[in-house]
């Protein structure tokens, strides 16, 4: 049985998605089979006749996700049954060394490199679009807001600088994190195939183009820690962008507009900032996810008993709501309607709207420079 | 594009699952426009030409999930293309003074109403396993363990009562459960079908067989709260259960055992209590959703900008997280084996172990009379 | 060593912090302990005369807390230390039958009670503020908002008793609380006082005007999470009247002030809602402290491993924030400016502003009656 | 009114909590303002007499924390009122160009970075315990657990590697912190000392040991998350090696027992590792204090409306449960007792316990060599 997402019913992002779903987490499986097995064949433990057949069985596996998932429950995870059919027809190469776990950590790091990736190109695509907000309005001044209230000016480019600076940071940890193999067979000692382990490692490793330190983390949930913090860094960032556009947005402000602005099914004459609302909707996700990943971080003993089995999805969702969440401020920034003659009147208006500027040109280069963080 | 979910790779539930989707979700969606239909009937503001109409418009309709999601992007929400939908081919008799959160939110609630009965049934089933383990292990000595170290006896039947005690307590949270009616319009003031709203408003709950208290509560969430509360305590109940069989069936300790114990891809002799790991899995996603609930319950003004759609998908979740948790403890109380001598010899090595069980069975009777928290 | 609170530093309550501080937790077990002493009398288990030495010993105890802390920390917990002293000062009479978690849950109830005592008082001052407001701005129009943007009119009224709707039921909750004793001894099976066990729970109870069910809650969690839920209920109450109080603040809108608005380092014009947002800032913790005793609801076997601990500080700092946010909330109502000239002029301006308020006159007599949930 | 500590009535770290404490927070916004009034005279906006005027009354600073607390009140924040008394005497030199988010960030900057500092004693104190313990027990074989059963052997060495390595990762995430200044002034421009903004924040951030870069983080809290993130991998460290002692320490096991284990109060014959429950009822907090970080990670246009008011507390106390769980470690593995014969005796009865145990030897020099993750 399958249920479909949140995502569905409030228009977030496919590929992003795309990459984290049952299919590409299940073809993950298949994937680390594959690369067990020519590792058996490199260090002997196999015949490259032994291999072949391996593959072949590998490569024709079919085993259906319905299925899959039915056969999975009595031992709880989908490796065990996908092991027992593949070994059925062929009794050689087939997880040889490996433990479920090492099957599924993998796929995951697998897939949540794939899934970053395209994060990647849409954060880029973004970072691109708040430069060029940043450029144009370096000098645009317009009423800064504090606690709520009507401040002292600030510049719109300066805003965007500030949404580039926190997303640009945002981007550097995805892209600084590692997805390491996890192979290291039943309590992680590699005994199966001692004294061939450390080498399987390694092949497997450069196999699935995965890192290979740490070499093992079966309950060092370190690996999944860093990429669900640099995952929820992104969704926040996105949230930032969106909670701003929204108060900008402001019928009583109306300094900015979507460029398709969202309708209402009771209110026709309305112009609802939808793209930077959805933005909100999955971002706020975000740090639950996180919470589910950081209070199941800790694996007892040599495996642990439920926490590993709720990171499954958790990692999966989280990223889900990060993609979703650039998604939809791709669509509320692209086009972006700024009103500078509203941020003009506006601030005429404002008690302290003869204030100056002060730095804020100076600030939106030096942010946009690049040297924050260094 | 959907993805199906963790359920499938792990082996949940599917009867509550199935209250949970996106079908299901549309369909109440299509339930409360009837309802909306019939209300404008009955106060005049359709004739009964209009309303069959209308109805038979509804009935009919058979927008696709995927393609209501697409066109549910522009405004955020999937009510605005059903509704479009709709008027194009009924003018009259269509959403008469409702909101997109009215629909949403309604459909919310009879999702929640339908799964939560489910989840009541896989409950009841549940108290009555472990009646039964309490009452047949009423004077059951067994040691008792606290931090984790051999302390005194107690027995098996006042373990099991306890689970109950705990989960008693959920379903009474559970079933005490209000499922209200959303119907307020634009900004909640029933003014689009002035005068006729609050006569409206008790029809459409009465039609959906929803209460009609609170009136309005697009932006209280506590009615989603108080599901989720509820909720959250029937995984913690599971997960309580679950955690104290894994240490009963620890090879050092062998107390119990499942009846269809689980396999390891690596060690073909294991006898793992798989279905309350898998329980465990399940009921420790529960805390996480349920603070995505809490940290978006704030909604501003007359419509929250982002805090309602993170709303959607978390809650329905929630309830298939202790769906699941609860059919994977049904898995392992089922045929449950309870080693009793095993009970006794560890008993007896215990350096405490001559000491009393004390009231231990007058509790079990006390317990299970049901007066506790009344 | 102390550290100081938050409060401290930006103004929150008193009354309820007051109940919740470590002597009052420390006084909590000092009662616990007179009151098993009486139990032990009054079965017989001691003499009049050994009662009377038990509670001269336990009144004039003045271990000061910062000793309590310091001997507490190699068995983990301030009862050891506290009954060994006792213990020594007299043999009889002492701790007789109990464990130390019998004595820190239920000096925790009696400290939570207290302080929900005190935090209903303040709850029922804004409500009756609340409901000031409701009335007097019954027909009060004024432009309502949805997603952010300007929507159809609602009245002040109205607004006000949702936020009367939404504390009224958060305060039904806390005032329906139990507040269970705990007294099981080691194992939770009452067995060092067989067969008194049964008698001294129910004077026991008695004696500190605590409820006797559920009768062992020691790894049944459930009276905690009531507590937790309807607390951060409380919070989240307080936060939508602070969150919608700022945005009628707004500079643009300016339909509200707070009595005695805040100042500004940096710009002494400002009048910030300042009351609101230390409202805010106080009630967006409770989440995250409802999260911890989610998380930590699952105590192993007969004595967690470390969750119980876990409690102590969070259950009493959850309470402490959601009173802080009532008292800023209390301020922020207290006097509150209302514009009802603002709100005419900006409801002309509105496109919408044409438009009736429907039925909300009648909405707000409908929640004020009360009938809410019922 | 001041609260003191859960730390109080458990027996945690004081070292780290010394940083902490909300004297060392107002400590903090005292050295910000000498700061500020040296880079106000470098720049030339005072000259030396009025900077020795300023130093001078800032240094006799002496407001109780009572008194700035009861100040706070109105304004919702300390720096309001502690500018206003220092103003008062000096009339130049104090807070020149800066806002009370500018002193509050920079001195919760200061009070991380030392508390930090002492955290990394602690840290690489458990690090060098848990070094030697890795290499003692390089080739001590025992069973390894996997699902709460007995799998196959692994090394007591290899267990406390890994401990060694999930540590060692957070150590260097704690490592690798910055600790940035913040100075921007009202709206984040700089704008009332233009054109020496940019020059003052240097020299201010100079004066104060703090990085300048982000420049401007007033409402870009990724600083902050940071080292919340940190944090919460080290409190994670400790759990995952308090969980294991108390699972090594189970009387069935008995392979493991602390140098001086706890008491009980009912119950004189236990030994409970009563250290490593104390870390984790520690630990165990810190993914709550994360996920308020994370939930209130969203500021508002230029300053947060009660978001950045939950940080002050939050962070600290995270920090505080981070500490305490290190503290409770340390004693938990100082003087820890091995017992190799019953990890022998236990092994030999384990069903697998023949098997070898493969790389361990290797994985643990592979580990501490400290490539991991390079």
């Amino acid at each position: 049985m399958s249920r479909s997402t949140y995502a569905d019913l409030a228009g977030g992002d496919t590929r992003v998605h795309h990459c984290l779903s049952d299919e590409a987490f299940l073809g993950g499986l298949v994937d680390f089979e594959k690369a067990v097995a020519k590792a058996a064949c490199q260090v002997g433990l196999i015949d490259s006749s032994g291999l072949e057949q391996a593959l072949h069985v590998i490569e024709d596996f079919d085993l259906k996700l319905e299925d899959l998932s039915r056969s999975a429950i009595s031992g709880a995870n989908p490796v065990i049954p996908l092991v027992k059919e593949l070994k059925a027809k062929s009794p050689q190469g087939i997880h040889v060394g490996a433990t479920s776990q090492d099957a599924i950590d993998s796929s995951l790091m697998l897939v949540m490199r794939k899934a970053i990736r395209q994060l990647l190109v849409l954060v880029d695509e973004n970072l691109e679009l708040l430069k060029t907000l940043a450029l144009t309005h370096r000098n645009s001044p317009v009423i800064g807001h504090t606690l709520g209230q009507q401040a002292t000016p600030t510049t719109f480019g300066l805003c965007a600088a500030l949404w580039w600076q926190q997303l640009q940071e945002a981007r550097r940890d995805l892209d600084a994190l590692v997805f390491p193999v996890q192979f290291a067979g039943a309590t992680g000692t590699l005994a199966a195939v001692y004294p061939h382990g450390m080498k399987m490692h390694e092949i497997i490793a450069e196999e699935l183009g995965l890192v290979s330190r740490p070499m093992v983390w079966h309950t060092d949930r370190t690996p999944m820690l860093k990429i669900a913090n640099s995952l929820c860094e992104t969704a926040i960032a996105a949230n930032k962008i969106a909670t701003d556009l929204i108060a900008f947005s402001a019928t009583e402000i109306a300094e900015v507009q979507e460029a398709n602005p969202g309708g209402s099914s009771a209110m026709p004459h309305k112009a609802n900032p939808a793209a930077a609302i959805a933005a909100r909707g999955y971002a706020l996700q975000a740090p639950g996810y996180l919470n589910m990943l950081t209070t199941c971080a800790v694996h007892l003993q040599q495996r642990a008993i439920g926490e590993w089995h709720a990171e499954w999805r958790s990692i999966r969702e989280l990223a889900a709501c990060a993609g979703s969440a650039q998604a939809r401020i791709n669509a509320a920034l692209s086009g972006l309607q700024v009103y500078t003659e509203t941020m003009s009147r506006n601030l005429k208006q404002a008690e302290t709207g003869k204030q100056s500027v002060g730095h804020a040109a100076e600030l939106v280069d030096t942010i946009l420079r690049g040297d924050c963080y260094d």
